[in-house]
Order: structure tokens, then sequence, then C-alpha cells
């Protein structure tokens, strides 16, 4: 039984919790205070509820695309997205959902051609720099929870396409999409689409759902069949559910210290498992924690 | 229908064939001459098929982990995964396989305790450089169509860990794995397992029968009932299989003027979907083209 217990702790890929040696990510998430906590307004959490009961919760940012941020939540309130699925998911890539080949009328309140919402002013950001070169931006740091990407002098700013990261489909330019068709990143962070693509938020809860789906046979990862498509019971706004049913979630403060802590760790692993720590951390594999508030 | 196929066409997130306008990537690929394409050795390449049917090809990289590289071939040789499944896998992390709890006894050929294989020289290696900055290495490029990091001084060289790499589970340093557990990357690129941890190969073929399996619900991924455990049919190795049956991969020479040119679009996307050329490129976001020989 002992020779069982240890081959199987032998295919861990990494301990959960080394004794006696440096503290871990998860160590200092742990440890940190409730003050380096901040919650999630409810108005900015959209809930997708998938018919099989999969739940998937969006942190929205209006920060960053107010104008589509508004769309979309002038479309949940609408219920614009009744009958909506999920029609597409390419590996390595996204998972796209909506209407689809749709020409439903959009709900009062939507703007219908919004403004291309892919950059804002980084003049008035306080940012934690992440301190480590980056091939897309001269400047990637952390604004109130959010990885960003920056150039300071050229005074822009956008959310980096990370793992998560949920944006608007469109076509091509001019259009910057209406948000009625909404994508959320399920493969390595494509940071080619930062500038180029409207960002509206990112998944903090459920992305399995997305993730573990079958990826799509057509070109772009479509579905071929429409029976293959993943049908959504609804998405509302936490803010319009019922208070007692509201999910609520917390993001660890990127300006406290526990983050910066949290930062220096993630960019220099020293356990037992990591023999060599790396010296540098990619944006997005940072992951700024967020955690359900019970 | 006129207006369905625009509205269709305007939920697509990237077009496939933009017209009039800088190639993109696929482009390129397209157009490379039968001398830019190398065929990967039958005998790297290692074929594991899964009892639903879905089949996963791996190729080998004996250059870098050579000692374990020749356990797996003589794992796979040895028919030591019979009865191995697929009994971990955590969202935008890894998948992994093998016999899990087993005690079995290692085939004729294999080294129980492989040293350390987690970089080898840079010297001797003919590299492509990436051409952009790196928050793991100081250098990194391509050899032989592998993405590699790199310190030219201290002369060390290692596959990096991009969506797809396989690697060798294993427990605390000293133990370097033997092979028998291995996993696949399926989320964001894991840099900072770079150099702590014996890389063998790349998922060539198939990586959606592994990304799109349920997410377990356990600790690091783990599924929580062996009921859960995904079962693999078998693992050969292509030169092992009937000639008629062996399928057959050749990927893009990284030292071709072709694959030049490829990487110098994907770090400028210039189309009518990408509006504002990156200028930069992530290593792991270049991803080498690999396609199934006909």
């Amino acid at each position: 039984m002992r020779s069982l217990l240890f081959v199987w702790a032998a295919i861990l890929l990494i301990r959960a919790a080394p004794a006696k040696k440096l503290p871990t990510p998860p160590d200092i998430v742990a440890a940190a205070p409730a003050s380096a906590w901040k919650t999630v307004p409810a108005d900015d959490l959209l809930v997708m509820d998938l018919a099989d009961g999969g739940r998937i919760v969006i942190q929205l940012a209006p920060a960053f695309a107010p104008v589509h941020v508004g769309n979309i939540k002038a479309l949940a309130r609408g219920n614009y997205w009744k009958g909506a699925t999920v029609y597409r998911v390419q590996d390595n890539y996204v998972a796209q959902w909506g209407l689809n080949e749709s020409d439903k009328p959009w709900p009062t309140g939507v703007t219908a051609k919004p403004p291309a919402e892919y950059t804002r002013p980084f003049k008035g950001l306080s940012v934690k720099p992440l301190g480590y070169p980056d091939p897309y931006a001269p400047g990637t740091g952390f604004w109130n929870g959010w990885p960003i990407a920056y150039n300071a002098k050229a005074n822009w700013a956008n959310l980096a396409h990370c793992y998560g990261t949920v944006g608007v489909g469109r076509d091509l330019s001019p259009d910057t999409g209406t948000g009625g068709e909404l994508y959320a990143v399920i493969g390595n962070a494509p940071r080619q689409l930062d500038r180029v693509i409207a960002v509206v938020g990112r998944v903090v809860d459920g992305i399995d759902h997305l993730s573990s789906l079958p990826r799509g046979s057509e070109a772009l990862g479509f579905y071929k069949d429409k029976a293959q498509y993943v049908p959504i019971a609804n998405i509302r706004l936490a803010s319009d559910m019922p208070v007692a049913e509201r999910p609520a979630y917390e993001y660890l403060d990127t300006q406290s210290a526990s983050f910066a802590r949290y930062l220096q760790v993630r960019a220099n692993r020293h356990d037992d498992f990591y023999i060599r720590p790396a010296g540098g951390v990619d944006l997005c594999n940072v992951q700024v924690p967020v955690r359900k508030k019970s």
C-alpha cells in the first residue's frame, strides 16, 4: 500500500504544498488579507447558463469598451440571446456564442455600430508593471485586476488577449461588432488580436464548460451541423438576478503587497519542484487570482 | 438569403482568405515549395489511439531528451501501456496519461532513473532566432522545426513548453520521471516548466482528443472516479505499424525562406482583419507548420 501511494505521488506533475521551502503562488493567495481583495460589481458580472447546467461567469470591462459593454448589458436585459448557442469551438483559439445567422432586431439601448474600442488612453491608469519584456507592446502590467498592454508615450492601453479573455466577434474593418456574438479564448494567449478587436471582459468562473466542448470540424472551428450547437439557457447580468441567487466574485487587488509578492513568485518559482527559477514570467501566465465570494 | 449570408459572414472572427492584401500565414504555408518541407522519421512518431477511436500523434525529440525518448520507445515496444488511460485533465494546463498507480515492472531497455535531460548544449544547433524579446530566456528561436529557448553564453538550450508540448511527469527532484507517465500542454504555454522537466516531444495531430476531454474535479485535475478515466487502446511507434497503416507527417523547415516569411507575417499580420500589425510575436504563437503527408 505504501508503495502504491509512493507511485501515485510519483506521477504528480507538481506537488500541491511543498514544506519548508519558499511559498508557492497559492500559498501567497491563501495568506492575502481581506483588505487585498476587491469585489466585482454585480452589474459587471454576466452569468451564462448552458442548457446542460454548466455556468460560465464573465466579468465585464466597461473601463475599456464602454459602448460594447453597454450593448452587452442591453442585450442581456432585452433577452436578445434567447435561443443562443455556442456554435464555434476552434482548438487552441476560441469558443464563440450568440445567435449566429440571425437577423433579430437589436433591443432598445443597443448602439448598432459602436466605435472601435480597441484601446483606451493610458493616462490616468494606475498600473502595476509586469517588469519583464513583452513581444507585443512596450509596456505590460495590471490595472485594477486586469492584464493590460500599453504604450505610455503614444498614450494607449488595451486589455491583453489571455486565456479566458472575452471579445466581440466582428466582420472586417470598419465593422467593430455590436456585441451579439462573443468569444472566449480557450488556448494559448492570441496576443496578435490585441488592438484589433474589442475586448469586453474575461471568464472568471466555469471556462471549462467552454474549453472542454468538442471542436468544430469546419473552417475556423464552426460546428458542421446545427445539432452540434450547444444550447444556452440564458445570459443575465448578476444584478438582474434575485439577490439570493447572485454569484459574487472578488479579485486580488493588483496594487496590493500580496499581488506584488505573488507576481514575484510567479516569475521565480523556487520550491521542491521548480529547481530552476525562470527569472521572468509572461503577462498571461500571471493569472490574477479571482475567487468566488461565499 | 443574401442578408443571411452577410450576417453569417459578419460573425466570423477572422476571414479565411482576404483578397488583394498582404499574404496571411496560411497563404505562405500553402505556397511553400516541396523542398521547404521535412519528413518526421517514422521512428520518432508515437501513435496513441484512444478506445473511442481518437488518434493522437506525437513527434518525439531524441535530440533533446535521448534517454527519456529511448525509454518511451522501449515502453511502446514492450507494450507497457496496455491498460493505460488519460487520468488527469487540468484546465488551461495539461492532460496526463499512463498507468497511474501502477507498480508494473519496466520492460527491457528502460533506464529507470534517467539523467535530468532538462536542457542540452546550445553549441552545434543551427537556430533561426525569433527576433523578439522573451521573459523566460535570453534567446529563443527554432531548431529543426522545434521552438526552443536558449542561453548561448551559458551554452544551454531547451524545448519550450508551448501548446501541445509533451513532457515527462515526475516526482520531486532528483527524480526525473522514467517516461511511463506523460502529459501534453492543453492551455497557455506554461513556460515556467522550461528547464525543470524533461520535454520529449509535441503533439502534431489530434490534440483536440485531449484538449476537449472533461476536466478532472480533483486537485491538479485528476479524475475523481476511475470510471472517468479515458481508456487508451494502444500506444505504438509508427515504425512498428504495418507500412500501409503508418501515418506520416512533415514540417516546414525552420531554416527555409518560406519559414522566414511565415515568421515575419506572424509578427506583422496586416490584412483586412488585422488593422494594426503587432510588430512582434511570442515564441509559442508562431506554431511551426506541420501537416499530414498524403
